[in-house]
This record gives structure tokens, sequence and C-alpha cells, in this order.
């Protein structure tokens, strides 16, 4: 079980995606965000996706170094074509226009499309919060999620981010799926051989199943509500498609031609509604009362938007970054082919083949 | 058990509210949105409303016909002080204003506090779809919900609205509370003498009830998602009192003082991302596909938000609007204390004693 320094992985990363042919600040910045994902403990959009993207390198579906087309431009919107380059690199930029724009024009909208997966929205929101801002994100991809009393998979699991600015508070970000789940967590329980919650998935007839395997086998992911009201995580995620996938241009995720994220970016400056302190002030009063409130039996703390990442990532700085070994392997495969010597980029004392994770 | 036509109801409000004091326009637009709830089968947000904002009225919280202001404006957002007026006028104009904003802008916010109940939020929603725009709302109000893992109930239903025009489809409307389920379900439920599904509600002890009356005696509605992942309607139920009460200056649930609802109101102008066209046919095409999804055992029909509302409404149309005994009886009470002839507003056949519901 192979467990590394964020550093480490990073600079491995960055020498993979240089070999396969992107500009070395194109690298640096995916596998910067990558492995910030693994800190925060969503290994699924960590450096397991080296392999995905440089697969979809040498299938000509991923682009690095191409330029994107603003496409259509107002003082607070814009429109991008990605033209399939890292979904990282364009979305930053799309979210950092969208905050250029909003500091002039109060609220600004900027969509994207053609372009390959963007990773966790919450790295995108949360640099508007950086800038006193709230930051918003929609994304839709492909079809994982039945409708509410459907069984075909129709729409994505279509994940929200809201980021908001805080003053002593730590900042909060919300990243959630409109799907009961991410399609990450049915793999992961399918890896370890797990079954899962009830409510998650239907298996291809539309009974509920608890097997993760029944997803695979032409089932489909729950929207948020379940049975019960599960209209509500459907609506949510028809309003992503529409928003990331229809006004983005990107498609939607029933469209057979589907590809990477469509993109829906939003940006509100705080200040042209009240100063940045009052608002701060408040929103810091109304996490402490939250997290002050009592508890229900079987809780020890009431965590906030944000919160869990946080702590996984002050353990995983410490304690490093559990690689699975079939990652691992397979990333030194793609590393081998390009003649990278990782055992040179390996921090002291990094053993890949002696640790134990540290979860 | 009574049962009206619309008409009646709006004649019979509209001469309540004038009588205590709401100008005649103001009598109307309220009287109307409250029918409107009644006919899609909101009876909660319906007639039954006149009630409680007499009571206001009277109370000296709700001020028929005072001046809103509007205490800062840019080009794409605007912070409105609605002094106390009726919700739904103000509410209106917000929504009137963002409209406005958005097609010079392509984008708006506008935010309103000190104002009255506003109703459903998909009434101004809609206002933008008609204008082929997106209609966004978020709205929040005094707490009955408890944050994932607490007891306390500290955020409100936290509705969240979405509307987008279609072409040949029904009107996309998505109104749902970010949490499991709105108080007035649980209110009807409470005076049907039914018990809740599982999932709904914690007693005050924070243990899962089915007893709608233990949400009176100090329980709380539990966030979207229940016990299996209710951290995302907390997310999301900690979205809108942000958006909808710190930002719009309204305050949050939690607050001792908290009254009234805090309005935070989007509009996105499509045009400048796609023709309206383009938007439209793709909209229609994603609601087709969905709605001819292969269904789940136990269901005959896929819905799409709004499909609900729509369908009651054609039948209510045409059946009458069903008014509980008890509510009549207290709306004869107010009308009565100001003289007013009820009977001489009854359409032709229609006797509140004799009728049955045509739910």
């Amino acid at each position: 079980m192979p467990v590394f320094k964020a550093e480490t992985l990073k600079r491995i990363s960055e020498e993979i995606f240089k070999a396969y042919g992107a500009p070395a600040e194109e690298a640096k910045l995916v596998s910067e965000f990558l492995v910030r994902a693994n800190l925060c403990g969503h290994d699924s959009h960590g450096v397991i996706r080296v392999i995905q993207y440089v697969k979809a390198i040498e299938d000509g579906i991923l682009k690095p170094g191409v330029k994107i087309e603003v496409v259509r431009e107002t003082s607070s919107s814009a429109l991008i074509k990605g033209n399939w380059g890292f979904g990282q690199v364009i979305a930053k930029r799309a979210m950092e226009l969208a905050i250029e724009k909003a500091r002039k024009s109060s609220v600004s909208v900027v969509c994207a499309f053609d372009i390959y997966h963007i990773g966790r929205l919450a790295d995108y929101t949360m640099l508007a919060a950086e800038k006193n801002m709230i930051g918003i994100a929609m994304v839709n991809s492909t079809a994982t999620v039945a409708p509410y009393g459907g069984r075909e998979r129709l729409i994505s699991t279509a994940p929200v981010s809201y980021a908001f600015p805080t003053g002593k508070e730590n900042l909060f970000v919300l990243d959630i799926a409109t799907s009961v789940c991410a399609e990450g967590k049915v793999r992961v329980a399918l890896h370890k051989g797990v079954k899962l919650p009830e409510g998650c998935i239907i298996d291809k007839e539309g009974n509920p199943s608890t097997n993760p395997a029944d997803l695979y086998d032409g089932g489909a992911i729950l929207p948020l509500g379940g049975d019960l009201v599960g209209y509500k995580g459907f609506g949510l995620g028809l309003v992503v498609e529409v928003m990331a996938g229809i006004l983005s241009n990107a498609g939607c995720a029933y469209e057979a031609n589907k590809k990477g994220n469509g993109v829906f970016f939003e940006v509100i400056n705080i200040e042209d509604f009240m100063s940045v302190d009052e608002f701060k002030n408040r929103i810091d009063a109304l996490i402490r009362r939250i997290k002050s409130s009592k508890l229900r039996p079987g809780f020890k703390e009431i965590l906030l938007p944000g919160e869990p990442e946080l702590k996984t990532k002050m353990k995983r700085m410490k304690g490093g970054i559990y690689i699975p070994e079939r990652t691992w392997n397979e990333m030194m495969k793609i590393a081998d082919k390009k003649g990278i010597d990782v055992a040179g980029l390996l921090s002291e004392n990094e053993d890949p083949l002696l640790n134990e994770s540290p979860d």
C-alpha cells in the first residue's frame, strides 16, 4: 500500500503529463488540482485520473496546449469553447474571467463547452470566495442517474458547488452531486467487495439494489431524495443539465455523443449588496450557531460543508496520501513507457512498497 | 366541504384585503397569487393565508400600501427594502426589476428584505421564463429544519425555484424545499390524523418520528437526503440561508427576531448565450427523452418539475377548489367583522355547505 507525500505525487503527475505533450504550466496546474483532491479525501478525483487523462491524450480526445476561444461575450457573461484542452486549465480561466466580470458588473455567468474533465468543482468556487465573492458552479457529464420513476440512465450526477468567504471560520464550500451518491462511491464499494447502503442504486429492471455491480450491469444511480422525495434531486439534476449542458452548448447527458464536462460558473460580488466585513461577520455567526446545535443521538459533531475535506487534508498533509497498488502500478506503466525515472522523483524515505494507509 | 370556483375565492379574498386596508391593486395581486397556489394543489400557500395575513395587518406587522425602497443598485443588481408590505407585491416588482436588468446586463441579482410572506417561488421564476429568460429564486423564513446531525431547528425549509422557457413542452418550473418536506405537509398530516412516512421528522430528543405532533413539540424537519446523505440538503439549506438571509440583509432563520421572507432572485438572459429558439428546441428534446424513459416498477409516468401542479390546475379549473370547513369558517369570521356580504360574492349554484371535494 504505497503512501506518498503530496509533493511527490505532484512531481510524478507533472512529469507524466509533460512527457505526454502537456505544456509545463498545464502539467503543473492539472497535477496540483488532482493531488488537492487526494488531500481532501476525494481520491476518485485524484491522481487516479492521470491514467484516464493520458489515455484520452493518446486517443486524441484531450488536447493539451490548445487555445481556448471566447465565442460570445458581454460585460457580465461569456461562452468559452475549450477546444478539448485540459478541463482544469480552461475551467480555472473561466472562473477567473467570471471573477473579473463580477467585480465590474456585480454578477457574472461564464459557461464553457468542448472541455475535458474539470475535476472537483470546489477548486473553482473557492477561487471566487478567496476574492471575497460568492462562487457558484454546476457541471454535467455522462449519464449515470435515472429520472424519478424511471430506470434508464438519462442524467449525470450533476454536481453543484457554492463557496462563500468567511471571517474567522473555515471557508464555506459545498460540493455535492444532486444524485444520492457519486459514481466513484459505487466503484469504491465494488472494488472493496462491500454492499452499498439501501437507497443508492437500482438494477437494470428498476428494482432497488445494494450490489454495486448492478450499476455496471445496466442499473442506475437514484436522484437525491430516493424513493421518498427523489423528484427533488431529479429536478435539481435537470436544472444542472439545462444550465451546464444546454446554456453552455456542451450537450446533455442523455445525448449519445456527449463527452467531457459542460460548465456553468457564476460569481456574485458581495460588495454590491453589503460590506464584505458585515457579510463575513454574519456568516461566521451563522456557522457558530449551527455548530453549537444540540446533537442527535449517534452524532459527535455538526460538520459544515467543506469541513470533512479540511479534516482529511490536515491528516494527509502529515500522514501522506495512500495510493492503491493497482492505481500505482498503472501509473508506473505509463511513466515507464516514456522513460520517466520515478525512483528519482520520490522523496527521502518514500518507499512505494513499504508504507501503510494512514486513513 | 365547500368547493368554489377560483374566481369566487379571488373575489372574496380581494374584498377582505381591501376591507383591511389594502389598496385595490395590491388586494387583487395577492388574491390572484394565493388562489393560483390553490389551483396548483399547494393549499398551504392558498387562501388559507388570508387568515394569517389579516392577523398580521391587525398586529401591525404587515403594512399594505407602503412604498418600497431600492437601497443599493447597480446596472445588474439591486437590494430592496420592502418596509413590510405584502410579499407578493414586493417580490413581483423585484423579479420585474431583475428581468429588466438582465435584459441589458445578461444576468442580474435582486435581493429583498423587510418583506412579508411571498407565497410560492414558482410564481416569480415563471415571470422570467415567460420573457424567455431563466428565473432563479431562493427564500428563507423561520427555523423548522435541523442541521445534519443536530436536533435543534436552525434553518428554514429554504426553498429554491428554477424556471426555464420551453418550446412545445410545458414550462419547466422546479419549486422545492431543500428539506425532506415542507412544514405544510406535516401540518396536513396532523390535521388528518395520519402518520408521516419515515425519514421526514425527528422528535425533540432527535429520534426519528412518524408522529406529526412531534414537530410541534420541539422536534424538527430533516434536511433533504435524510439519515443517508442529509448533509446534502443541509448544505443546500445553508446556501439559501446565506443567499436569501445574509446577502439580502433579511437575517437568518436561527436569529430570534427573524420574521418574513429573505429573498434572492436571479435572472439570466438566454440570448446572450444562444438563440432562444435553439435553447427551446434543446430543452424540448431533453424533456421528451426524459418523459420517454422506461419506467421503474410501480410508476406510471415520469413527471417533470411543474407537471403535477399543471395536472391539478386542469382538474381544479373544472372541478373547483375545495376549502376545508375550518378555513372557510375563519375566513367568514374575518369577512363578517368588516361587514362583507360574502353570499353576494358567490357564483350561481355555489353553496359552501353542499359541495364535495373534487380531489
